[in-house]
């Protein structure tokens, strides 16, 4: 009996090989301003990829329609049909319970509330589907193929329009009991408003530290005889320009910097983690990470934790959201083969 | 040959449960002002116990002397000899790597660094000895026999004279790569200083929120026209004293409160979890506990955590020492058994 079913289970795994070497999967990233999509195979080898942007799109329905589209397009490109492809996952902006599929709130910028995006898509596609917050499956694409690659204890934090964090601890995604583990923009540190903040607006610490906070906090400081740049300049030009060595945009600089390094010495100090890795438009910034670096290396900390950048850069959530398809591929095919 | 692998299991298994029915073990919780003493037998229930000061003791050796000699003391009162005694367990009050038996880093009452701890119980007493941090065992505690029972993702946080949190993830106590997750006593939040902590003095949130920083803030406001007590008053004197209405501590709860408050926002913003037990001499006031639960409503937390007195009060540490101490003489016992 126990040797029947071990070649049965033999021939599953097989099949299983067979149809993983032949089979396709879907990754893709949701983001408040475009939508990434990539095309692999299940080594999770990039064939094809698109991107459209999602500026102005709050609906879910038309997000949904925009991926169901960009598949389309992905695979006639390929010359390939949507039966060979095995799965779809996709990161969404927002705290998402990737047990029931469901996106529970993005933030300010697009405004979902319990979308099942995991049913959408599947109905929409027709294969199995698989969700999570973006910025956990681009912790996950750090820790499998990244600059974290094969470390049991780090933080991901990424830092675009607003900042969040992706935790792994003991090798796993750690996602708390309301699976908002890692949602830092909100949090308290010397230098940030101590106002509850408003629903659909940035968190304190998005306020100093994120683009949309670096954004503000020039705009506060312009004064048009200290600087060439625009007023309505963005975070990465902003730091470049500290770069250049403008002072005013140094002030900024430094204030992010300021915030974000005590953010990371609170989350260090509640995780005792040894590595930060760095992401998002914003974070992937050099003398962002380096005045970070600096200021947490004056806390004296007794074995003081690594802060670098993520080495996938951009494609840190596709990454993630390509492992996650492969997963639920191999996982929803042993569970439905008869 | 696994029929008789299981059989042999077995006999082991009854040899062991005969053996621990018929044994005692030591709980020990080691404290800046006291040292407290627990003989236990192997289901928990406490026998006997003691306490001695140990303020003014900063030597090691000089603990392990004292801890020796109660030991002799408690087993002298219940006629019970050495040999009945399994193994020890002992909280202490700093950094402790259980693994090694090493107590890295103690605050700066006692400041020891690299106490081979494990090693002094076992040569002193010539029984298995373990050691972890205090606060990680109250934690234990609370997740084994208080007020967390169950519980599988919660913080327990100690505020005697210093602070510090013991986390439990998953069902078990998260650690961090250097044994000193959960070190809050230095968080930065808003009202603390951004100055870099000297070495041997409090973190920045023990000096608004511990009970020297109660003291202290008191200390700085006192004006004899505003207030009966005393200058050198204590922090749950300053406590009570609010609770009876008086401005001039309520000033003074009402800041400990807050930078707690805020530093439980950040801890659930970093870990998503339920439930925050608050035990220690400080954190047990209910006035504390009540201020900081208000100020945290008013951070619009999507599902609010609770914030409960620890059941255990202040034998939480030990409880947490007795619980390690009956899983070190389960696994030396069967370790060692032929």
């Amino acid at each position: 009996m126990a040797q029947q079913k071990s070649n049965g289970h033999k021939r599953l795994q097989d099949e299983s090989l067979k149809a993983e070497q032949s089979g396709y999967i879907i990754g893709a990233d949701i983001g408040g301003t475009s939508l990434r999509l990539a095309l692999a195979d299940l080594s999770g080898n990039i064939l094809a990829r698109s991107s459209t942007s999602t500026v102005g799109i709050r609906d879910a329905a038309l997000i949904v329609s925009l991926i169901s589209d960009g598949v389309e397009s992905l695979l006639r490109e390929q010359a390939l049909r949507l039966d060979s492809v095995r799965a779809i996952a996709a990161g969404a902006p927002g705290i998402t319970d990737p047990a029931e599929g469901v996106v529970i709130a993005t933030s300010y910028l697009m405004g979902w509330r319990n979308v099942p995006l995991r049913a959408l898509l599947e109905e929409a596609l027709g294969v199995p589907a698989a969700v999570d917050n973006d910025v956990n499956l681009a912790a996950l694409g750090e820790s499998l193929a990244g600059a974290a690659k094969g470390v049991d204890n780090f933080v991901f934090i990424a830092i675009g329009t607003g900042i969040g964090a992706g935790i792994i601890l003991n090798g796993h995604l750690f996602r708390g009991n309301g699976w908002s583990a890692g949602e830092i923009g909100y949090m308290l540190v010397p230098g940030t408003s101590e106002q509850p903040t408003e629903r659909h607006k940035p968190g304190a610490l998005e306020e100093v530290a994120g683009g949309e906070g670096a954004k503000a906090q020039w705009r506060s400081r312009w004064d048009q005889s200290r600087t060439s740049l625009s007023k309505d300049a963005i975070a990465s030009e902003i730091f470049d320009h500290a770069a250049d060595g403008n002072p005013l945009a140094q002030e900024v600089l430094e204030l992010s910097a300021r915030t974000l390094a005590y953010a990371i010495y609170n989350i260090w100090l509640v995780l005792n983690c040894d590595l930060f890795v760095l992401g998002g438009s914003v974070g992937l910034h050099p003398a962002l990470r380096d005045a970070a670096h600096r200021i947490l290396a004056t806390r004296r900390i007794r074995v003081e934790p690594r802060v670098i950048s993520s080495s996938l850069g951009p494609d840190a959530q596709l990454m993630g959201a390509i492992f996650l398809a492969i997963e639920t591929a191999k996982t929803r095919f042993l569970v439905t083969t008869p």
